[in-house]
């Protein structure tokens, strides 16, 4: 059978579609706030980066992963991914 | 005043802060399915990796993408960046 066709398979893949969606959305709505927060820092003339808050956030995600029986390591591999999309957004807003 | 005091700066992080809890736990869900797929996928003795099902994935995701108003581009460096680490695990479980 191929592997499409699977019933087993096609079950795990549309709750993985459903997940899916729902982390695209709230991904959306975490950079609408993230721009929002590069337009302040620029109208402030604050750094676009911010070592110290993303070490909390760092420490705070990684705790939220065992809550969540997550991988703490990917947690932070994901949040660093996340934060290197903001900071790039936030570089341009401040060369605008 | 330090941006840790700037209430602004506060009220977008607290919102940044629930948003990423959210995709914690969201993300915690997906690779629970994502571990079912890779035992199944031992069991009935299926190629860890599908080309043509993730093909499938980043087309959807790049539309949803466009209906949330975020960047398509990002949408499939999202989908790839979680893609690679569900790889690692399913390698990981046809080894075992």
């Amino acid at each position: 059978m191929a592997e499409q066709d699977d019933p087993v398979l096609k079950e795990f893949r549309d709750s993985i579609d459903n997940i899916d969606a729902a982390l695209i959305f709230l991904l959306a709505e975490r950079f609408k706030v993230t721009q929002k927060v590069g337009c302040y820092k620029k109208d402030q003339q604050m750094a676009p980066s911010d070592k110290g808050r993303e070490a909390e956030q760092i420490n705070r995600l990684r705790q939220l992963a065992v809550e969540a029986k997550l991988d703490p390591e990917f947690s932070e591999k994901f949040l660093n991914f996340i934060i290197r999309e903001v900071i790039k957004h936030h570089e341009q807003i401040q060369a605008e």
